[in-house]
């Protein structure tokens, strides 16, 4: 095998997954929905399935039903969408999921040897990505409150310009951005997100911002797109999923938002990759935008997470156990410093990575340990907090009261 | 943008399939059929649309319904199969179709520098496949007859051995196999495979066997696989199609055959990298799988593909052109030397793809010039071959008949 690969070890997924089937948990682990999809997005699958002409290849960059749908969703509202005017045929590059996205993305920009900053905690295909696009990751973390209050918001978790100034070497390349963020739930701001796009300037850095969440933020929240900022839409890649905004996670249909000059690249090296993404998925996302257009699918949805994360984080609080507060996404922290586990304390796991072993098989829970969304020298940075998803049923978050009960 | 990007140019795909579309030219261009798939296959697709539980995440390395499929079909005819008896869990992985197979099975063994030979004329995305892998591309050529006789046959393309040994070098690392082969269309023989898999076995090699075009071999020939020869399950990793198989291009689901060992590590790099593949679509090819395991539908199909070739070749004769005689696959190779067309000699642009720019605009037809399947400094080899898709229904080949006419 390729030697890079011998740093790599099974992901968490391919653990925690089949450990809550195995132990027939209630999964709060995994991040997808476990609701059944909104009508309207099974049955576009059904008619497009239908279509005898919709099973062969189809444009390489994308399906033009796909890509004009796209390019209209955020084009016909400035607010949630883009600054520029997006342009179909050029500023759209559709992939296998977000995932795929990413990875594609990283393999066009990145020379061999390339620093990538990936901030700490992060999602876990980040690091190994650069690492198969012959990058090296560099980090820096996001540091929780030194004195948390009481109510403890994800918005607390902040990253110090300085030590991301730190980390800026000759070989500095580019920085991936994840908001809403995944573990945090954390929407950076958008003066957070200036600080970024000032070093990023100062550096001629580009900017793969991993957006899946853009359309799951609650209330008066607001999404801030970094594309958006003076001199960042030529240096940014964005990227989206339909899989996370349609509860639709198996169909694994993302799209790259970026100039001409850049989905171009990408797409030059995407067509000798996959040379097209399928074409009856595409088109049921082509009809799952175009139905959500008047925002009304938009609005139930990010209600619905906002109702499932309330639910979640009472329970939680009744069982004495707090969840740090979110704005967006499918995800909470909560810490469970306080929980009674037999803690292996010389063992090299770390104690919340021990915990997500032991949830499962003695109290049928399962969530993720957020030591995994670290590097492996500032995995204790992880602190106590387990990651529970959210993005689940009203009843199974209630079945979980009695796994809680045990916990508290 | 990536360094090795610099020597990419966009794939004949996305000049000459646009081009078709807007010449409204008859498509014997690129390899989708263009009738509508069985009905098996679509309702397929429609049942697992409307299954609830079908539209999240599924096991990374391929849904449980699929790698049941797989192995029940190749375990139960060892004839068409493989001599070893599958495990579905550990030797096969699902991947975006055979063109992403190919891809992460060169990422995932590939070190910088590595050299893997390609055997030309080849399927146009192994050249770049290699390079996006970080390896070398060597090139070694199928030879053509040296006089060939009136009935030429796509078996006389024959690989010499004397000439692949000279390819190989202390950074040789693997080989390219492809057969069926797109686009002469010839079925490497026994022999030849064995030919090839001493030099592989003295040279501690791996080989990429791309087996696409496995179930549409025609008549008595039959189908070798080089993974069966002795010595070459450990070190060979074969590729297979739904969409080539089941007239699906669209789908982009395929899967890779091999050991534990190599499975494995091609999974490693895949789950950081997508994840897994489409749910719906996974258990879609799986019922498509299940509903061929009686043979049916592969000696159906069989004879399409003949039929199509049949006829083509038909039409061509009548028209004084010549198709080289194929036993397999959706191509073949058409000497179109004696088509007089406005060459221009002074330019560095191939005859044949001169040809094939000309050929849409003038005669409302497209085909893809052979050159296109070598290395830039192997494009005379091509000869005045032109590649035509025969996978095309019976009105579509007739209508060309006005075409063939303004040929000869
Ligand atoms: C690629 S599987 C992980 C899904 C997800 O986004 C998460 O749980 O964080
Ligand atoms: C990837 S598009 C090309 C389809 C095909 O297999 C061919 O025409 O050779």
């Amino acid at each position: 095998q390729a030697e890079f690969l011998n740093t790599f070890v099974e992901s968490i997924w391919s653990e925690f997954t089949p450990l809550a089937i195995k132990t027939n948990s209630i999964n709060l682990g995994q991040g997808f929905p476990d609701w059944i999809p909104e009508e309207f997005t099974t049955k576009a699958l059904v008619e497009q399935a239908n279509t005898p002409q919709n099973h062969q290849y189809t444009r390489a960059r994308g399906d033009l039903q796909l890509v004009n749908a796209i390019s209209d969703l955020y084009n016909s509202n400035k607010e949630i969408g883009f600054q520029e005017q997006l342009d179909p045929l050029t500023n759209i590059l559709v992939c296998n999921g977000a995932n795929d996205g990413l990875y594609i993305s990283l393999c066009s920009f990145i020379n061999p040897g390339d620093e990538i900053i990936c901030i700490e905690p992060y999602f876990d295909v980040y690091p190994t990505g650069i690492v198969m696009a012959g990058g090296v990751p560099v980090f820096v973390p996001l540091r929780p409150p030194k004195n948390p209050g009481p109510n403890i918001s994800a918005q607390e978790w902040t990253l110090d310009e300085s030590e991301l100034r730190a980390t800026i070497t000759p070989k500095t390349r580019g920085i991936i951005i994840n908001t809403p963020h995944n573990p945090t739930g954390k929407i950076f701001s958008k003066e957070e997100l200036e600080m970024i796009s000032h070093v990023v300037v100062e550096n001629n850095m580009i900017v793969f911002s991993d957006e899946v969440y853009e359309f799951l933020v609650f209330g008066d929240n607001k999404h801030v797109r970094i594309a958006n900022l003076p001199e960042m839409w030529d240096r940014t890649i964005t990227i989206c999923s339909s899989g996370k905004t349609f509860s639709v996670t198996g169909w694994k249909i993302g799209w790259l938002i970026g100039c001409k000059q850049v989905i171009n690249t990408v797409g030059l090296y995407n067509q000798y990759k996959v040379f097209c993404v399928s074409t009856p998925l595409q088109r049921s996302v082509a009809t799952c935008i175009r139905q959500s257009m008047d925002g009304q699918y938009f609005s139930m949805i990010q209600n619905r997470f906002k109702d499932r994360y309330q639910q979640l984080s009472q329970l939680l609080e009744e069982h004495k156990l707090k969840a740090v507060k979110v704005d967006a996404g499918y995800f909470c922290l909560v810490d469970v410093s306080g929980v009674n586990f037999p803690y292996d304390q010389n063992s090299d796991v770390p104690r919340d990575y021990q915990f997500c072993r032991w949830l499962p098989v003695e109290v049928g829970l399962a969530a993720i340990p957020t030591s995994a969304f670290y590097s492996e020298k500032n995995k204790h940075l992880a602190g106590n907090y387990v990651r529970f998803a959210f993005c689940k049923k009203k009843e199974s978050l209630e079945s979980a009261r009695q796994a809680f009960q045990k916990l508290s």
